[in-house]
């Protein structure tokens, strides 16, 4: 069977997440539906992350087997016809080896949150950044968050919920900078627990606030516990921005 | 009686447009209730530009008289709270002199409009740009809207139910670059035509998808002959960026 890799957008408001549910709607289960219409029965579609509730995505990665071939447009177009009204859109479509795997081939993963530190409410992006209403010390954010580089056991920065064997996981690259109006944090990771971009996030911004100093920051890391953690960030400012592969 | 200038932002999509209807919302309406209710007496709310339906704005400006002096961040924090939960944010207030006007006072407007030329469809910014499926040509899109920068007579670019006294209009800078994934026009003026900024873009796509050439530009500006239009581009990518005043 031929297998195809997507790369999808969405904005992740109105689902439940990305993993497929009974009870409410989620972006795999509209990636499943659009997809078996277009091959004629049920395909299952794996995605690189779990992306939750709320959580938007620029470039999510999954893998789909069909029963025919087609020409990679076809597919493209024929699931994004199928998605309407989702507001989910497949951006590319390629053919792959049948050894590649969405979640188990990815290398690195890389996430942006928004965020914007101002007063006034949201209008043009409400749902699509985090408002902070004081304005924000991003180069003590930018440092602190330099603390978490590396492998760490991030058991702080880790939900109740999180399914991962381990805590201990390695953060390739973290960084806080300005960009015109907003604060943006990008981070990647070959792969990160759950709800650990929204933790940091948010115990960051107890720096940027003035609320923690770096030396809180890593004491709560070195505390391994989750009650150390700042307030959770909203899922509003969080994209899957794009994941790695082996060329 | 003092006088507030408000700088403003909104996403059009739900209102009819700036100007107060009777029979429907409208941005206008909206800033008069919420005024209204601050001031505990009825208060007209006076905007620079009329953005039609649909026409999203990073930087209105409006003025307003209330009946008793209050301090400027009291106002937009006022304001911002009876809006709710309208898509409509004061981001800026500023007691002014009772001869300022935000519409006779304008030296300058600016328009940006929002295009990305892609096949997939829209999710994050549905509503928010004017999305088209092939690629544009930018450079010959920008040489092209050169042509009318200046002073010109714009009934080709001016919808029928205008209502200025003269299609003539001095154009001081326009411009098309690409900007990231996106495409983006900027112009600014004293003032538009109704409909203009609209019509010059949909007619500057004719010329990025390679269906008209610059000198059928130049040919439909001299017909002023409003039928010689290109397709008018939808709302969904206009924004009024900002108003220039007196220093």
């Amino acid at each position: 069977m031929p297998r195809y890799k997507l790369t999808i957008e969405y904005d992740g408001s109105a689902f439940m997440g990305w993993q497929w549910q009974d009870h409410g709607p989620s972006i795999q289960g509209s990636l499943q539906r659009a997809a078996g219409q277009l091959n004629g029965s049920p395909v299952e579609v794996i995605g690189a992350g779990r992306t939750d509730s709320g959580v938007h995505a620029l470039g999510q990665v999954a893998h789909l087997d069909l029963d025919k071939e087609l020409r990679t447009d076809t597919v493209r177009d024929a699931v994004n016809q199928h998605l309407k009204p989702d507001l989910i859109a497949v951006l590319d479509c390629e053919q792959v080896d049948e050894d590649f795997h969405a979640r188990f081939s990815a290398t690195k993963r890389h996430y942006i949150y928004r965020i914007i530190d101002r007063r006034p409410p949201l209008t043009l992006d409400k749902g699509k950044i985090w408002r902070v209403p004081v304005k924000l010390d991003v180069d003590a954010m930018h440092q602190a968050a330099q603390r978490l580089a590396g492998q760490h056991d991030f058991s702080t920065f880790r939900d109740a919920q999180c399914q991962a064997d381990s805590p201990v996981k390695t953060l390739d690259a973290i960084a806080v900078r300005r960009v015109a109006d907003e604060v943006e944090l990008t981070c990647s990771a070959l792969s990160f627990l759950h709800r650990q971009v929204r933790s940091i996030t948010g115990s960051l911004v107890e720096i940027g606030r003035g609320k923690w100093t770096e030396t809180d920051l890593v004491q709560a890391l070195k505390a391994r516990d989750r009650s150390r953690c700042g307030p959770v960030a909203p899922a509003d400012g969080l994209y899957l921005e794009k994941v790695d592969y082996p060329a």
